[in-house]
Order: structure tokens, then sequence, then C-alpha cells
């Protein structure tokens, strides 16, 4: 096993979960899931195939739920919040379908992915109908505001993972190049998700503007500790197997979906950068783990990511005190917990 | 040569043009062109590499113009057309790249596809961004009605795609799903594209509904002629190779972007529907060719592009005669007599 052992500074006593949430947002979730069943239907009988494999495939759903707690917290109770939760699990979904094609993956959540089932062709075009029915969603909520945010994600989003498959064919990727992907391609649609909340809830700039920061800090530390779990263990909680990103990727001197920008600079030896001939992908990456512990990588990444889990935390303080609140203060900590 | 010769039933002494709408449109296309050029714009390269390089290769932008046409024969003379316009074109070049990808195609317009350059990652990556970015626009422009209208267009498009990958692989396609195919591929964008001039020049419903069904018939009338063209000749204005569809689809037994639906109802042989072992993709194309010939498939095409161009004709029959409308008119046969 490649498995790395993470040392932890402060182990907390609780594990920190995301049941607080679940259970705040459970009856609008089911609203939620309703609709994307119905937004996810066409006569074109493949569209809900595909789009149902992978929204059935037991994601955790927790950008919708941010979306509705973020309202909801502010005293909403109208539909506006479910139809965006919905658009954002669209645009999530749509992000992922193209995700896989671009980077060829057999695997998500356990599953294979719809491309292996269904193919590229399918996968690209039921990604593209989604993102339609997502911002048909959102002009039906009407708000000019939440789609402003939305489509600024959506675009940003993309730029994002042009960028990571830029770098990816980059030796000098550096640290920066590495967060401003993840920011794009992951915290970018956490901070949208927020910030939509007070939106529609028709609140004040200054809580518009604390979610927003939550989740684009939590996005960060998010996507931080997910690629840590890639190579770091717990392969039973991605569904996907320890080192898949490296794997793939070894063609390309330096992934940017991974630690390494970040343990790289403090490394003297280039054994890690690039793979050597004659030696397998399992040699490959036991020699990059052990480089990237070495040089701190896993550890380091952890700490960034409790570092943006402080801000986020920090974006909620002038927020009056409420089960909500609580409740998104304990996503954090569970996403950063996993790694532990 | 497999080229096919079409006799075409009342052929005109004077060539229709689309000169006069790129007359009348010069400005506008103008402020358009420097749009394209701003919001195709990215600090990552490889977007603007990308965009530009499909963007830049002769299309003639007709769906922009439509938009332009459509709101100035209003009298309007903001800037929400010019956004629209760029909007509707990003649109049109997402769908291509997207397309691109999906038919595995060298070749668009005599030119290298952009997968070809840059892969299929970046032609679906920047696709996604080109749509965002279509959006951002739309939104700047602020009018939920044309915002509704083609955010409905985006989600039909997609639909409308997959519908197509569906029926290549079904022995049973008829005419009816043919032309379900190109009404939301093709025809729903046209339909678009001329429907938000009369909604941003604030005109009434009855003018709304004219510029729609306008669009919509233009539309049909395009793709029938294009497809037929890809089959029966003039190589040289489509960029593509004649029996391109055909060729790359041929495992398919029936290919739906092609006249055959038309034909082979009527046909008792099934030696066009599916390719025997041991022939060549030439001599199958050309007992496809045959086939489809000797069942009428081209000329009842190119008979059905008339019909629907005649009712787009009369869709503008009530609006007050003016350059912009006669413009219009006029695209109407430029569309069709492409095959004469």
């Amino acid at each position: 096993m490649l498995g790395v052992v993470i040392p932890l500074e402060d182990s907390k006593n609780k594990q920190a979960s995301v049941k607080p949430l679940v259970d705040l947002t459970k009856a609008d979730m089911e609203r939620v899931n309703q609709l994307i069943l119905s937004k996810a239907g066409s006569d074109v009988q493949m569209i809900p195939e595909v789009a149902n494999h992978l929204i059935s495939s037991g994601g955790k759903r927790l950008r919708p739920m941010l979306t509705l707690a973020s309202a909801s917290m502010f005293g909403f109770t109208g539909d506006a919040h479910i139809k965006l939760a919905t658009a954002v699990e669209f645009m999530h979904t749509a992000t992922l379908l193209h995700d896989d094609v671009v980077d060829e993956s057999d695997l998500r959540r356990g599953k294979s992915t719809a491309r292996m089932i269904w193919g590229n062709q399918a996968s690209v075009l039921v990604g593209d109908f989604l993102l339609g029915q997502a911002f048909r969603m959102m002009v039906d909520v009407g708000s000019l505001d939440a789609l402003d945010v939305l489509s600024t994600a959506a675009s940003v989003i993309a730029e994002g993972e042009v960028l990571q498959l830029s770098v990816a064919k980059n030796m000098e990727t550096t640290e920066d190049d590495y967060l401003s992907v993840i920011r794009a391609k992951t915290a970018a649609l956490f901070a949208a998700a927020a910030e939509v909340g007070p939106i529609v809830a028709k609140t004040d700039k200054a809580s518009r503007n604390a979610l927003k920061s939550y989740g684009m800090n939590l996005g960060l530390a998010f996507q931080l500790v997910d690629d840590v779990l890639d190579y770091g263990g717990k392969a039973a909680d991605l569904g996907k197997n320890t080192g898949d990103d490296f794997r793939r990727r070894q063609d390309h001197p330096c992934p940017s979906s991974c630690p390494i920008p970040l343990a790289r600079p403090r490394s003297a030896a280039s054994g890690a950068r690039r793979s050597e001939g004659g030696e397998s992908s399992d040699q490959n990456l036991e020699k990059a783990l052990g480089l990237i512990t070495r040089y701190g990588g896993l550890t380091d990444t952890i700490a960034q990511a409790q570092h943006y889990g402080t801000i986020a935390r920090d974006a909620l303080a002038p927020l009056p005190e409420s089960p909500w609140k609580d409740a998104l203060l304990e996503v954090i900590d569970f996403c950063i917990d996993r790694v532990s």
C-alpha cells in the first residue's frame, strides 16, 4: 500500500460532521431532488439515463446545501433557493461530465464514469444540456444579481480548467498556479453557491460578502484536502484509487491537481518531477510520494487547507448566531477532517 | 467524382446574395467583432488561441447579423443588440467546438479543427468558457425575456445533438426524427437570434413572433441545404469533403445528418442502410448516393428547404417594408441557392 500517514497537529475528540447541515436542509433537499429529476428529464431517453447515472451516484450535494442554508439562515422561505440550488448542482454535474472526458477517467465515486458507458460524445452533450437547464432555472428565478454571480462562475470554472490543462504540461508550475487553478475550478462554485442565498433573501451587502468569502475559502480547503486524499490515502472515501491522478498524468512532469507544486520548490531533487524509463507507474508513484512526503508536500497542503478554513470561519463571525451558522461552521471542519 | 447533379425547377436569373445584409450590418458587425475579441480574451493564453482559430476561420456570421438586423429594423440603436449578437455567435462557436469533438472531425471550413491542433480537452473546455461568456453578456444586457429565449435555445440545441447521437445508432430513424434533429440543433439558434432583436427593441409580440418564425424556418432551410451539399457537391463551399458525414458515420446504418431518412422510406432496397463487408468507404458512399438519388433524397430535400423558405418569407410579410426586411428576405434565397 502506498498510503501516507498524515500527522495532524490538533486532532479533535469529536469528528466534525456534515449531518447538522443535512438535517437542517432535509425538507428543502427533497424539493431539490424532485426538481433535479424533473429538469434532467427529456424525451430524448439518453439524457435522463446519463444525467441520473451521475446524479444518483451518491455525491454529498454539498453545493446545493450551501445555497439552501445561505438563503434559509436569513429567513427566506420561497422557492427561488430551491431552483438556484438545483442550478448549482447541474453546473457541478455538467463540469464532472466534461472533466471525466478531459481527464479520460474510468471511475468516479466508485462507479464507471458516464463516458465509459455512453461514450465521450454523450458526456459532452448531456453536460451541455444540463448547463442549459441550469441557466433556464436561474432565468426562471428572475434575479439578475444571482444570474450575474452564477454565469460569472461558469466562465471562471471553465477558465480554471483550461489553466489546469496548460499548467499540467508546464515544468515550471508554481504554487501560485496551483492555487489559481483550484480557486477557479472548485472554489468559485462554492462561493457562488453560498452567495446566491443572501441574494434571493434580499439581505445586506455585508452578509452577501460574508457568505461569498465563506464559500470561496471553504472551496479552497475542500479541494486542497481532496488532492491530499488522492495522494495520501482513504481511497474508499473518494471511490478512486490512490495515485490515480499521478498515474494518469505522469507523462506531464508537474501534475497540477496534486500537492507536488507545494513540495517541489523545496526539493533539490528532480526525481519527483519526471518519470524515468523502465520503471512502473507504481514505482514512480512511490518515488514521487517519498519526495512529496520528505519535502512536506502533504502536511503543508493540509496546513494550507486549515488556513483557508480559518478564513471561512472568520467570514461568518459577524453573522448572528443560529443553527444554520453552526452547521456551516461545522462543514469547514468536516471538509478538513476527511484526512485525519 | 461522387458529386450529384441537382435539377432545380426554377433557377433564377439573379443569384441571391447575403451582401445587402452584410452592408446594412457592417458598422454594427465591426462592434460585434471587437466584442468577440475582447470577450474571448483571457490571461489563460490557450483560450484566445483556440477561440480565435475558429472565430477567424471565415464563417459568414449569419446568426449575429440576424440579431442585428432584427433589432435595427425596429429602429433600435443602443448596444444591447451588439452584446446579444456576440452572445449568439459565442453559443454557435461553443457548439462547433463541441461538435467537432463529438463527430471526431478533422476539418472545418477548410482548416484543421481546434481539436486536431489543441486536442479534444481544450475544445471541450474552451467551448464551456465561451458559453459562460455568452451568458455573462446576456446578463449584462439585463433582459430576462432575451435570457429566457437564449437559455432555452442552449438546452434545445444540446438536446437536439443528443437526439442526433441516439438516432444515428437506430435503423428505424424516420423523416420526423431527422427534422426534429435539425429543428433543435440548428433552427433553434436561428430562431432565438432573430427573436431577441425585437425583444431588445421592445416592439410588439406579433413582430417578435414573426422574426422567431422567420429564424426557425430559415434555419430549417439552411440545414437541409447544408446536408444536401454534404452529399451533392460544392465541397469547396463547405471546406470539407463530399460524403464526409457518410464516411464518418457509416458504422451507423442511418446517419441522421443527411438526406437518407428522406429517401429511405421510399426505398425497398436495404443496401444503402448497412455497409457490407469488403467494400471501401467510397464504394459504400457511391452505392448510398445512387440509392439516395434514385429515391429522390436530394431533390426532395431541396424541395423541403424551399417549403420552409416560403414559410420564412410569409412570416415577414406583415412587417413594414424596409431595406432590412428586403435583406432578410434575400438571405432565404441565398441559403437555398447554395445548391444551385
